[in-house]
Formats: C-alpha cells, sequence, structure tokens
C-alpha cells in the first residue's frame, strides 16, 4: 500500500469522526430541546445548532476531502466497493459529490424557504387556509427541482431527491412496487371495510395510570432488547430515537391517560429505531460502516419490531398477563378480544392515527402527488383537489377541509420531497426481512409466545445491523431475501393476519 | 474611531462570543452527563467534550487574538477600563497573557497529573491512606509552583493561583481577612459550643417525602426569584448549577427522606448561583461584561440566598405555615424550633456537611495549608499532621482517620490551588452586601416575612448581576458598601443571630 493512500484514507476517516463527533453533540443538543430544554433556552438553542450544523457542513465539503478521495480513487483500498475501506470511500464520495453540487445560493435560498415555509404552513393549517400556503409551496417545489436538476438524475427529477433518504433507490424501482403494493392493497381494505366482523379498540380507551405505561413500557422494549445501559426513555408531543453517541441513543413518546396503544407501540417503533443505532458498530462510530444504510432500512427495523412483532397474537400471549397485573382495567379482557383491539383498521384521514393496514394508502397518495409535483405533472395549486380526489378512491373519505388534509403533514413545508415514500419501503422491507428470519429461525411465533426476542435481534444484528453502508437497502433485500423490493411478502402477512381477524 | 479599531473589537468580541457558543455546549454536555446519561455514553462523552475543550482553547489562544488585543491596547475603547469596551479588552487581555504564558507542555503534564492525582486520591481515600497519595500530590505542588512562575506574581507563588478564581485578588488583601475571620471566629464557636442551650436538630430527620421536598423546593426558589422559564431542577449525587446558555440554568439536589435541610437548602443555595447567571446581560453572553465576575461573588450570591436569606427567622414566618402543609411530619412544630433546627451549630469533621458557622474554620484550614504547601513552608508529608493539629485548634476535634481528615476534598488531587478561600470570601462579601442591601432597602427581614424577595433581587442585579467583570470582587465591595473586603458584617451577624440562639 503505497504511503500516501494510507495517509489520504487516516484523513479522510478521521475528518469523518471529527464531523460525527460534532453531528453527535448536535443530536444531544436537538434532543435536549425537544424533552428537557427550559422555553427561555430556545433562542440561543438556534444559534448553538446552526453554528454546529456549519461546523459539520465546513467539514463535509472541505476540499482537502476531495483531494484525499482523488488521491484514493483508484486504489486498492477503493478496489472493493464493500470492503471497510471500500464502503467509507465510496459513500464518502457519494456524500462529497452531493454535498458539493450545489450552489451555496442555492443552499441558503432552501434553507431560508424551508424556515419560512414551515412557519407559513403553521399558520395556513391554524386557519384551514391552504392559498397561504401555496406560493411557498410553489417556491419550494420550484427549489426542490432546481436542487434535482444541480445534482443530477437519469430519468426523474424525483430521483435525485429520492436519493437523499433511500441511497442508491430509484423512482423506477419504488415505483413499481409501490403501485403493486397500492394495487393489492385498496381491495383487501375494501374487504375488511366490508366485513360484518369488528374488532372493539374501546378496551384500550380505558383507564391507564402514566406511571404503569411507562413503566411496562420500559419493560417490553427492554425485553425485546433495547439497552437502557446505554439508551433512555423521555417524554415528548412527537415520539422519536435520537441519537447522541455511539452508545446512547434515546427514546421519547407521549401518555395519554385513555390510550394504552399510542404510547405503548411508538415506545416500540422508537425501540426499533434505537435497536439499529445500538447495533451498528460502534468502533465504526462516524464511519459509513458505523452507519445506517437508509431511512426505508431504519424504518423497517422500527415497523417490524411494533407491528410483526408488537401486534401480533404471539407477543401478547407473553405480554398480556403481565399488561393485565399492570393495568387493572385490562383484568379479564381476554386474549382474542385484545388482539382483535390491538389490531382495528379504520379508514380515516389522519396518517399519524393509522393503523398498520391503511397507514401505506395514506403514504402511497403523498409518493403519487409529490412525485408529480416535481416531475411538473401536478401544480401547487391543484394539490388539494388532488388530494381529496385520491383519498376518496383509496380510502374511501373525503377530507371536510385542508387542515386535516393537504395541510396535515410538515414534510413539504420544510422541502422533504422523497422522504414519504421511505415509510412504506420500511413496511415492505420488513415484510421482507421478516418472512426470511421466520424462515431461517424457524417459528418465531413459537419464541415470541415464550418471551424470546433475542433470536430475531441476533439475526437482524448479523444480517443487517453490522454491515452499516456497506450494502444498499436494495443489495441488502436481494443478499438476505433473495429477491428484490417487494411489496408481496408484506402483503401476504397482511391478508393471512387480517383475513383471520376480520373473517375474510 | 480609526476603522481598524472598530474591526479588531469586532473581531475579539466575535471570536469571543464564538468561544462561549462552544463553552455552554460544553456546559450543556457536563450537565447532560451528571444528569441524564445513560452509563455506557461516558467513554464517547468524554471524547466529545475533550474535543470541545480543545476547540475552545484553540479560540482562546489563537496569535489572531493577540494582534487585535494588540491593535486596541492604546485605543481609545481601552481607555476606560470600566467601560464595556474597556472591561472586554482588559478582561481578554487578562485570559490570553494567562493562557499563552503557559507552555503547553506544562499544560499537559498539569492536565495528566490531575486525573491521575484525583484517580489515585480516589483509592487512597477508600484505602485510608495518605502515604498512596503523597507522590502525586508532590508532584501536583511541584506543578502550581511551576504554573505560578510562568504566570507570574509579584509578592507570593499563591497569588497567581488564587488569581484563577478570584480575578484580581492578593493574598496580601485575603489574608489578613481571612486571619481576621479566623481570629473572631474561633471564640465564638467555643462559645456556642460551650452553651447549655442546644437547639433540636432533629425535627428536621423524620420522614419527607421526595416530591414533596421536590415541590416545596421549587416553589420556595421559584418564590425568591429563581425562573423555571429559563431553568430546571434535577437530581444529582452532588448539587450543582450549570449554564447551557444565557436564558438556561440548570441546578441540580439530592433528596434523602429523612433529611429536609440537605435538599431544601442546596436548592435555594444552588438557586442563588442561578440567579446570578440569570441576572447578567444577556445580550452581552461570551463577553466578560456578559459574565461572572469570581468565585467569590459567585458564592457570595450562593450564600446569601442560603443563609442570609434562607436561615432566617422571618424567611420561615413566611415558609412555615406552607411547609407544615407540604410535610406533615412538621404538623406542630413552633417556628422557634424549627429555626433552631435549621440553624444547629456543631463542629464537625467534614466540610460540605458543615453548618453555616464553623464552614468557614473547614475553610481557613485548607487555605492556611494550601498557602504553605505553596509557599514551600510546608511538605505534602507533613499535611495530615499538620491537618490534625489545625483541626484540633481551631474545632476542637481530630480526626479519627485521613479518610475523613485530610483526605476528604478533591480538590487538592485536581490540582485546585487557590479555589477553597473563594468559598469563605464568598461569606464576607454575602455578609458585607446583605449589611448594606439592608441599610439600602429598608428592614429586609419585614419583607420576606411578607414573602417578599424582589426588592433584594433587584438590588443584586442593580449593583452587582448586571456588571458582569466591569469591577473585580474587591472593587464591587468598595463601590458598594464604601469598605473592603472585610470579615466584620459577617461575623456581627453571626454574633447576633447566634448570639439569640444560643443564649450567648
Amino acid at each position: 500500500m503505497p504511503a500516501n493512500h494510507t495517509a489520504a484514507y487516516e484523513s479522510l476517516c478521521s475528518n469523518a469522526r471529527e464531523t460525527a463527533k460534532l453531528a453527535s453533540i448536535m443530536g444531544l443538543l436537538e434532543w435536549d430541546e425537544r424533552t428537557k430544554m427550559p422555553p427561555a433556552g430556545g433562542d440561543y438553542r438556534a444559534e448553538q445548532i446552526s453554528y454546529l450544523a456549519g461546523e459539520i457542513h465546513k467539514r463535509q465539503t472541505n476540499p482537502a476531502v476531495g483531494e484525499w478521495l482523488a488521491a484514493l480513487a483508484d486504489s486498492p483500498l477503493a478496489a472493493d466497493r464493500h470492503s471497510e475501506s471500500g464502503t467509507v470511500i465510496r459513500q464518502l464520495q457519494r456524500q462529497y459529490d452531493k454535498k458539493t453540487k450545489l450552489p451555496q445560493s442555492l443552499v441558503e435560498e432552501l434553507s431560508r424557504t424551508a424556515v419560512l415555509g414551515q412557519q407559513m404552513w403553521v399558520e395556513a393549517r391554524k386557519a384551514d387556509d391552504f392559498a397561504k400556503f401555496r406560493p411557498l409551496l410553489e417556491k419550494t417545489v420550484e427549489l426542490k427541482r432546481q436542487e434535482a436538476a444541480a445534482i443530477g438524475f437519469a430519468v426523474t427529477p424525483y430521483d435525485a431527491l429520492l436519493d437523499d433518504y433511500e441511497p442508491g433507490a430509484t423512482t423506477a424501482e419504488v415505483g413499481p412496487a409501490l403501485a403493486g403494493l397500492r394495487d393489492a392493497l385498496t381491495p383487501l381494505v375494501e374487504q375488511i371495510v366490508g366485513s360484518s366482523r369488528k374488532p372493539d379498540g374501546e378496551l384500550l380507551k380505558k383507564e391507564f395510570p402514566l406511571d404503569a405505561q411507562e413503566a411496562f413500557g420500559k419493560a417490553a422494549s427492554a425485553a425485546i432488547g433495547f439497552d437502557y445501559e446505554a439508551g433512555r426513555l423521555d417524554v415528548t408531543d412527537h415520539p422519536f430515537c435520537a441519537g447522541a453517541g455511539p452508545r446512547d441513543q434515546r427514546i421519547t413518546t407521549r401518555y395519554n391517560l385513555h390510550d394504552f396503544g399510542d404510547a405503548f407501540f411508538s415506545i416500540l417503533h422508537e425501540a426499533g429505531h434505537g435497536l439499529y443505532e445500538q447495533g451498528l458498530p460502534a468502533d465504526q462510530f462516524g464511519l459509513p460502516t458505523g452507519e445506517a444504510v437508509s431511512l426505508g432500512i431504519h424504518e423497517s427495523q422500527s415497523r417490524m419490531w411494533e407491528n410483526q412483532v408488537g401486534r401480533s397474537r404471539a407477543f401478547w400471549e407473553h405480554f398480556l398477563p403481565q399488561a393485565q397485573t399492570a393495568f387493572a382495567s385490562l383484568k379479564g379482557v381476554s386474549l382474542d378480544a385484545f388482539y382483535g383491539a390491538i389490531n382495528e383498521v379504520r379508514p380515516s384521514l389522519i396518517r399519524v392515527d393509522a393503523d398498520e393496514v391503511t397507514y401505506n394508502l395514506h403514504i402511497l397518495i403523498r409518493f403519487e402527488l409529490e412525485r408529480a409535483l416535481i416531475e411538473g405533472d401536478l401544480q401547487p395549486a391543484e394539490l388539494p383537489g388532488a388530494w381529496n380526489e385520491k383519498y376518496q378512491r383509496y380510502l374511501g373519505i373525503t377530507p371536510p377541509n385542508d387542515a386535516d388534509g393537504v395541510l396535515q403533514d410538515v414534510h413539504w413545508s420544510a422541502g422533504l420531497f422523497g422522504y414519504f415514500p421511505t415509510y412504506s419501503l420500511g413496511n415492505l422491507y420488513a415484510g421482507q426481512f421478516f418472512a426470511q428470519a421466520n424462515k431461517d429461525l424457524g417459528d418465531l411465533p413459537a419464541a415470541f409466545r415464550r418471551g424470546e426476542f433475542r433470536p430475531l435481534l441476533d439475526w437482524l444484528r448479523q444480517q443487517i445491523h453490522a454491515h452499516g453502508q456497506r450494502w444498499s437497502a436494495g443489495e441488502l433485500a436481494l443478499q438476505i431475501t433473495g429477491r428484490p423490493l417487494s411489496h408481496a411478502p408484506w402483503i401476504e402477512q397482511m391478508r393471512a393476519k387480517y383475513g383471520e381477524l376480520y373473517g375474510l
């Protein structure tokens, strides 16, 4: 190995690790802002965070990074794309290109518009007035198209944006998978809605003391493997998982006295994100070999623990007796009734409140609309009409107003185009991975019934977590399950589960 | 104003504000480490903090700072030492000189020895074996003498070290005040110990539910003015006050079911520190005009709220009825009994557990010993003997072992020489300021009786907090009270208070 290769590689890694140090510090500041910070601390916190963001950007776009990468391009260290060094070089090259391709003026314009957009979105939503938000949405779409053009794309500008959240994924790959999902899902939802058998979710709306909810959620998330020696659970309005270092993952939830499911399943969900982070190689922290692959893969972990595991009958065969000890209101509730209640399907207006089955229809609507906006097939002015039309078509309901319709999500106002589909990709990958794990490990439900979650976690650690970004999401799916991204396993799981529950 | 002056001044301020941004971020990381961080996060947290410390040091010793200061030395901006710009230039010059005078090799040696010293101190204390600690103490004393020599001093090397914590103070000024304190205090303690009247502290050792302690402590600290919109109260082993920004002050305490006083008075104490920080001009954050003067002045604020206010009869005329509502165990307790209990004087071995009166004798012993060590009049090998001899002489007790004697404090093992006297300076300044405030505002106890603490806080804000570092501690005392640092007002307060309590 020529000395200059080694030196360039070491400099590259050291810069990435230093950048990660700043990013992890920023992670703590953001966690604190959302959980502990006194209200008056907000103004200065914004200054601290924007300062760190600037320092991070400086290190990511440092021209020296370009030089180190150029020196390494044809080196033996880069020869195997999936080796440790090959992964580091490939992914840092990717990041450097992305970060340096955008003109500074566009970066600033995007950032300013995102701030204004979110402010205006809050107002427009409160006033139920899409017209207020429209000019900034138009500007945002235009800027995102410029961003896509600056980054470059092969087929559609949407590719360039999707790639930010799901690296390597293309519209040509994701589009058909999601279209297949939609075509298989809408009839299933119609069948469910038409069924005369109705599980009753009301038993989850009795009284559940907050302390007991916290203790029970903590115990269950610890039981599936979330390591509280290297993590915490706190309270926020919107549940999230944030990292403050390689062995410091913090999840949050919110407790509602009259809703067992809201906190419990969000704890499992966020713990699923945390388990992925806790499973990444800590000694590679800050390098692409120690970082998550994509939002889709991240979501596959959270969704799998929340749904394939946490909403399974086997899980509750183990946990329901404990829940009945913890909550007086669950005394005498049968496993069947409880299992039905946590899996009630009901088409609704609001994405974040949606059940496991209809959730993806909310995502599909957003994916189709944002893709059309970016590709120029839909004008922002036409968006509310198109939104309502799709809600009627896919979910059989029409939003009574824009506040609970097209204005319900913050994403577009913040410039997040290409983000929504990763939620559904997470579900599809979760379906694929879970089916494969069940095949590889034998009867997973039997293990859950005994309270054993370690085999599944170890499998995920070995198949996914340990690799960092060595393989892309699509490559991982192919490698682990023998097939590319597909909606089939997930749909099959839904048909089996809800077929039984709703007597289809 | 020549343009180069303005430019240099702006650069200087901007560098200081950026440094403060990093320091405030470090403040949050340290607070989090001691209150919230999961245990496994510690290793990486140390890396984050040491990285930030390095970045802060770089900015403080940046040669450009020296150039800006040189350009400003004779400028009109520096002409008035106490103007806004004059204060900024003078104090940043001071900091720059201090930071750049020490050779890097000495800085590193000091830092390494402090880490080893603290580790060895923990072991030596556990083993009750001073000999284990002696070699590192010898090395530390030698290094601190080198540090003093590098920084320079007029009279004694102890001056150079004291100046780190009490800027501008000299041994010639502090020594006589503390000697006067000692000479007035020892007979008072003897009188108290010899008195047949004994307040009974036992009534504070009944049961005090932790939640109620927290709520009551929070209410009382809010009543004296601590702003919880810009602050928090959390739990730690050792109470402290930490800042994470100009409007983000975090205090901590610990709760003991069978000890009312421990948590309550530490909350008042830390809130006193927090009130000072909350009173500094937020728009000057990061500049010397927005920072605390000295540890002694800081301690004067915490001690005044804890003792002159919180341990006064008037304070409890207002708060005892509330405390009796909050704590069943205080039902039927008379004001006299309660007031006596919170002011029980009992010479004891351990500084941090000492009462208001004897506390200063613990400090005086440490001051005299560390000064002798640094001046070469005492060898580390002779320290345990000298310690025990002074405890017998000043407090009438001899430590049964070194663990509860000379090994009880972490300070010397961490290289903190010159720090201890600031605790007593705080008490003396608190005595001076409180006497003056009482004179300026009329009858302060009458206000306390009505639950009115705002007049005192406003007076402190105006007289002390608002000025940042415009005046040194000694200048402040002279300016506010018309006399230099003196033990007289504090001793007078103690004689009056404890004379009545103990019937002297």
